[in-house]
Order: C-alpha cells, then structure tokens, then sequence
C-alpha cells in the first residue's frame, strides 16, 4: 500500500539552506532560468528562485551542459559547488556542474524579463501580466502585499477577532448607488456584494469583534487611477464599543503591526522596492469641517463640495499634517450624514454629522469606517430618511430588532494601501489582475 | 490636536483575565445577556462574551438593578465579586454589584438561543441566520472552521507558500461545463470564478509556489447535502515538483498542522462540538479503478459508471480503508481523462488515466487535485481533443508559451471539510450564510 505521510519530497535547497553550507560544498537546487550571458568558454546562468535570484557561474570545462542549450524561462534543476560571495545576489555563487532541463518553453518572451525595472508601458505590462509578473520588482510588490494582510491578520487575531467568510452573492447592496454589478442567479435577480458590511454587522452579534480579507465589486464607471472594479477589502467590525475612537484605535494598532510585520519579515521586498515605510506613533484626527477650513485657509482654496473631500483636498490635507505634525495618516473624522451611508450613526450633537472617519494616507483615503446604528427603530427611521424602504431590508434588520451592542468598523482597500505604501501613482500596479472599465482579462 | 496610538481602550475584562484575578476581586466585564434565571430575591444572568459564557449571580440587595429590568439579548456592562468556580462555565462567577444596560433590543427573538442545541429545522435555521448563529454551538462551528484556515494558512507559508489573491470575475471558466454563474460587465459577457485555477498556475511561474483562500462559485443547479453554489475554495499550487505525490504530501502536511492547531487552540470548540478529530499519520493511495473493484468486490456491488465515483462508492471506499488500514483519509488517484478537465495531465503509462487524485474524508470527496500540463503543444493538444478552442484561452497559455515548471495542485471544499470534521450530514450548517438553488438570503 503507498502511502503518503506529509514529508517533504524534494532534496534541492533553498537559499537559506545554502547560506547555511559551507564553502566548496556540493548543492543541489532548482529554479527558472532568468538571465544568461555566455561569454565563450564561460558564462553566467541567473536562477529565479521563489524568494530571490542565484547566479551560477558555468565553465565548459567543468559542466556538464552547453549553456548555449539552454535559454530564459527553461525551468532548471542545477548541481555544482557553492561559492559565498557577498557582491553576488542573496550572497552566493554556483559554480556548475550539472543541469538538468525539466522544461523547454515554446518561445522566449518579446521582453527582457530580468532588468531592474521592466519599462513597459502600464498597458503593455497588464497586457503581459501573466508575463510580466516574472520580473523580480513586479513580483516583490505581492509579496509585500501578503505581509500587509499578514499584518492585518495577525494583528486582529491576538486581539480577539474572529476571522470570518461572508457571501459574495447577496440579494441586495449595502452601499446603495448604482454601482453595483448584477447577476442572474437561478432565474432570481442577485448581486456581487459591493462589501460585507450586513454580514459583519451581524456577526459582531455572534463574535463581538470580526474580521473579513475578500473580495469586494464595485461598479464603478470611472476610469481613474485610484479605482478597481473589483479589490481585496480588509474589513473589521466590533462590538461593545465607547465611541468609534475605539475603532480608530484599532486601524492603528493594526497598522502598526503592519509595519512591523514589513520590517521584520519583508526586509528583502522593501529594499527591492525601495520603500520607506511611514514611522506610527500617534495619528491625528480632525473634524471633516475643520480639515476643509484649514486647507482653505493655508492653500488659498475654495470650498466647492462642503459634503465631500476632493482628491485635492485630500492631498493638502495630508501635506498639512505631514509639515505641521510630521504624519503621514490623518483621521477624518465627523463626515457629513448626506454622504455616508443609511447605517452610520449620526452625531447626537450635531446630527448634520455622522460618527465616522476616514484615514487619508500620504495624499489619498485608504479606509472609510465609523460607528454604525445598532436600534432598531433609530435604523428604520434612517433608511426612510435616506428614500430606502426597510421591507428590502428585513434580514439586517432581524439584528437591531433583536438586540446589537454598540459597535462600529472600518473597511480598507487592500491595494490601494499597498500603492500608497510604495509611493506608486496608479492603483493597477498594485493588483494582480486588475479589473477596471476596460480590463477583464488577463 | 487629539490623536490615536493603536492602545487598548476598553477597562471590560476578558474571561482569561478574570481567571488571572483573585477570588474577590472587584471586576468588569461586558456581554449580551445570553440567559436569565430569576428566583425573586436572587436569580442568575448569563453573558455570551466572545469567547464563553460567564455565570452572573444576581442578589437584590447587593446589585443596584432589579433583575425584572433585564432581557435576553440586552446589552449590558457589570461590574462584581469575583468568584472562581470549576462548576461554573469557564470556571468563574460574577456576583453582581453594578449592570448598566447599554442597549435593547424591539423584541425578544422567537426561539431560546441559549439552549444548548437550538433544536429548531434546518430550513428555520437558515431562515433566522442572524439570530441563531448566536447560540454558543452554532457559533463554535465558524471558530472551528478559522482554525481550519489557520493551520492551512500557517502551514503553506511555514513551506515558503505565498499568499495570492486572484479575480473573481473573469473571462472565461476554468471548469467547463454549464455550471458557471454569468453576470454583465459593462456591456461584456463575464463569469463568477469557478476556481482560481489559470491564476493559480500562472502565479507558479512567479512564485513558484502559491496559495488563495477565496470564495469559489458553482452554478449547480442539484440541491444535494454536500454543495453550495458559493463556497470557500483552499486552493494551493506548486512547482517544481517530481510527481503529484509531492502535492499530496503538502496536502497530508496542510491537514496533519490543520489538526495540530485545532486540537492546541481551538480544544473549547472540539468540547463544544463533541468533534473527534481524526488522527492523521500515513494516508493510504489507491487507484480510482482498483478502488472501484474492491469496493465491488468486498460489498457485491454493480460498477455503473467507470468514469466516476458514485457519492454511495465514496462511502465504501473509506469504509473499507477504516477498517482495514485505519485511516480516516484515503487518496484515489489516477482518475480517468474524461473526467479531469483540460488542464490535467494525461498519465503517460495509460493515457486514460490522469495524473490526478481526489481526498476522501470519512466518506465524501473533500479535495481534487495532480499534476497540470506544462508543456505548451501538449496542453493545445489536449484542449482540442477536449472540443475546446485554444484561441479562448491566450492569456492562459502565455504561460506555458513562455516556460513553466512541472506543476500541481490542488482545492479543498472548506465547508465540506468542516461538515465531515464534526461529522454533520448537511453542508449548510458549516456555512455562515449559505447559497443554494433556493437560498439567496439572509
């Protein structure tokens, strides 16, 4: 009977195993061919490993191949004796003495898939993803976004959140708006779930504090370089709050994490991406009203849009923070009733006002939560209000009739984190397969 | 200026805390009041925290609030003696001296959430979603099914697995067939993912190895006990790999850590859920059609359909497995080419077959997976012999084009892993909010 048992199978090695080697020893790895220069009776063969680049140095009189058999993309599986050298990528050196070729592409790519930065054009390069992804930067940008969620994750989980899955096909939205792609389900109109936001209201009820990494649909038809149609949302929810301050508080502990999390294990991503991760100690918060009075103010600007913050106006904001406090977030907070949504708790001192936030991160919003209604009749009561009638909403609404504890949340835009974080001026660059008014392949 | 700094707001303690206070100690707690027991001068309140239940002891003239003010799901703060108890839930009491109500509900929900088992139909379970998760069993079945994602998690990244995040709505479906949810994009045809299987390959060539926890969406159209039309897909994919045992072995790795963690960090729920976890050391082979003969033979059964297992085939196969080697898991593998999609490798010693397997757990399929096609002629090949049309997926063969490693992988069911964990007959239960053909709410 053949059984399996959960071990590990191969017997190449991985950089880290090699730097643990010694000098001169036989090593055995594998990897896909990134680069060659084949200088004669020598040459060098570059390896892209999972987590980094190795250089091989083949010699025709000690391996066992031709390195003019061999191209970019072959998938290779090398012996040959180890060499350190701090000047070489990852701080070592094969010199070869075997390859095996595992696979032979069909064609070599129409671009050079190993320079330091692929110069393409956006279009060429979401054209080419599949492709194009291959490139050490371009890949180093996902690897960083995992760390993100990582950070996110882990960060809520040793506070007592629960992870969570909620259903991406739902029977009707919970932002309102007409950005919302529909669908037919079995003969009855449904939607993509514009984000989870019933669904982890609900579950504070059953967990108190939650939390949801998935993807999130948004009609959206404009074409801008800081929205996707469709993005990874990091949401949380919590219960038994005193005051959406307790929410705040939460984003930055969890952003706080995050950066620790970059610093301590992404240490290789971040030089390569040559980022400089924003130093959290303390975030400031100021009221919607007061932010759009004190760009006004200092930048000589008009106040257009009293209920909305322009993209702007959200620069200055930032810019002002940065120079008179030294943040790069800011906390918005007390966003006007008429621009959030039918679950926001208006401000009992100011009900022209709602218990809400934004986090602006270097120039651009990057979080929108706030503390939502957990009465009954005070949500029945908004929903008329806002033109919604509260029969479409019967299932939410089993929540406040039967009891909600104070709680509030926050969503975040996984992508648009992660552009901000590396100082990048197009969202696009930080999704994998974008999907935008124009882009639903690859 | 006010600023947050990511501290801890809230002075309610958690249960471990409490448990970490003296016998006497004046403490503060917070909950949902989960049941109510009044005896006139004394009585008990229940609080469902989040991770327990904590037994109050309610006595007229020490506490400043008259019990008959209370309700079941009524939000409360308390303060109170602290009693530690290894009678009581969670070994502590709470001799009240203070409950401040901080929210009510309308109405009293129409079942008894607090009894131990719920006790209500399948059907008015689903209906009532929000509220009956909200028992302490019904929710103990989500922690658990967390854990399951955290020992898969934690064990593809502890084996320099990375974390991806793939779309959802797509061009084209990875699964054939009619069972494919259709939706408008903008005035194009687009589909709900099947399954993230021509990202996950493509993110091999990048990664090298690759994982995505993401929801996964089936238009089938039967209503049976074992399928969702939306569930939560654990896909992994890796390169460089001899066989598809090596995918087998990171399975039999992911499962053997899934049930490490649970039994470390999740003990409360297994007590809860009276789940006995399967002990996991060597998880036998078989082949589809050698399983298939000795089911017939052992049990005098008629093989109907060559191509595939039949859900009662399943069953024998573990059962004979259980008894004979012990293993509460089996592989089938090699299944037959007309029932693998395009993308599965043909066996090159009996091209009928597949280099594939599916994992049985107590009965039921719960993972499909083997060895994909890397080549490019051979998987244009196979296309075509499929009926398919190799110009419907260019960006998909970009890949194999441009080079790949040898590969495979694999996608698990996560409710369905769930529901033969706790050895449950019906899918839905370890769902939060299930999808089926007549299930589009809550």
């Amino acid at each position: 009977m053949e059984t399996v048992s959960g071990k590990r199978t191969s017997s190449d090695l991985e950089i880290a195993e090699m730097l643990s080697q010694q000098d001169g020893d036989m090593v055995q790895t594998h990897g896909m061919i990134y680069s060659i220069k084949d200088m004669g009776d020598f040459g060098f063969v570059t390896l892209r490993k999972r987590n980094g680049i190795v250089q091989c140095v083949w010699n025709k009189d000690t391996c066992n191949c031709d390195i003019k058999s061999l191209g970019v993309e072959y998938s290779v599986r090398v012996k040959g004796s180890l060499k350190k050298d701090d000047r070489a990528p990852n701080g070592l050196e094969i010199h070869l003495t075997e390859v095996e070729v595992l696979t032979t592409p069909k064609e070599a790519p129409g671009i050079n898939l190993s320079k330091r930065k692929l110069g393409v054009t956006l279009e060429k390069n979401m054209e080419l993803r599949p492709i194009t992804l291959r490139n050490v930067r371009e890949r180093a940008i996902f690897k960083l976004q995992e760390g993100v969620v990582k950070g996110f994750r882990d960060y809520l989980m040793s506070q007592g959140f629960t992870e969570i899955h909620t259903p991406k096909i739902v029977a009707s939205g919970a932002e309102g708006g007409a950005n919302i792609f529909k669908m037919d389900y079995f003969g009855r109109k449904a939607y993509l779930a514009q984000s989870p936001q019933f669904y982890k209201q609900t579950m504070v009820g059953v967990f108190e504090k939650v939390f949801e990494v998935a993807p999130v649909f948004r009609a959206e038809k404009h074409n801008t370089t800081r929205h996707l149609n469709e993005y990874m949302g990091l949401d949380l929810e919590m219960g038994f709050i005193d005051s959406f301050t307790d929410v705040m508080e939460a984003e930055t502990g969890a952003i706080k994490n995050i950066i620790k999390t970059l610093n301590e294990e992404y240490a290789r991503e971040l030089k390569i991406l040559n980022v400089t991760l924003p130093e959290v100690d303390e975030i400031p918060c100021v009221r919607f009203k007061d932010a759009k009075e004190m760009v006004a103010a200092e930048y000589g600007r008009k106040i257009k849009d009293p209920y909305d913050l322009e993209p702007e106006e959200e620069q200055l904001i930032s810019k002002l923070f940065k120079e008179k406090y030294n943040s790069e977030f800011v906390f918005v907070t007390h966003y006007p009733v008429k621009k959030r949504p039918f679950y926001a708790m208006d401000d009992p001192e100011d009900p022209k006002y709602t218990l809400s936030f934004d986090l602006l991160f270097r120039g651009m919003e990057v979080t929108t939560g706030g503390q939502r209604i957990h009465d009954y009749d005070m949500q029945v009561e908004k929903m008329i209000a806002k033109g919604l009638n509260p029969e479409d909403f019967t299932d939410f609404l089993m929540i406040h009739k039967h009891g909600m504890p104070p709680h509030g949340g926050l969503g975040m835009g996984l992508e648009r984190f992660c552009m901000k974080l590396m100082d990048e001026s197009n969202v696009r660059v930080a999704s994998l397969f974008p999907r935008d008014l124009s882009r639903l392949t690859p």
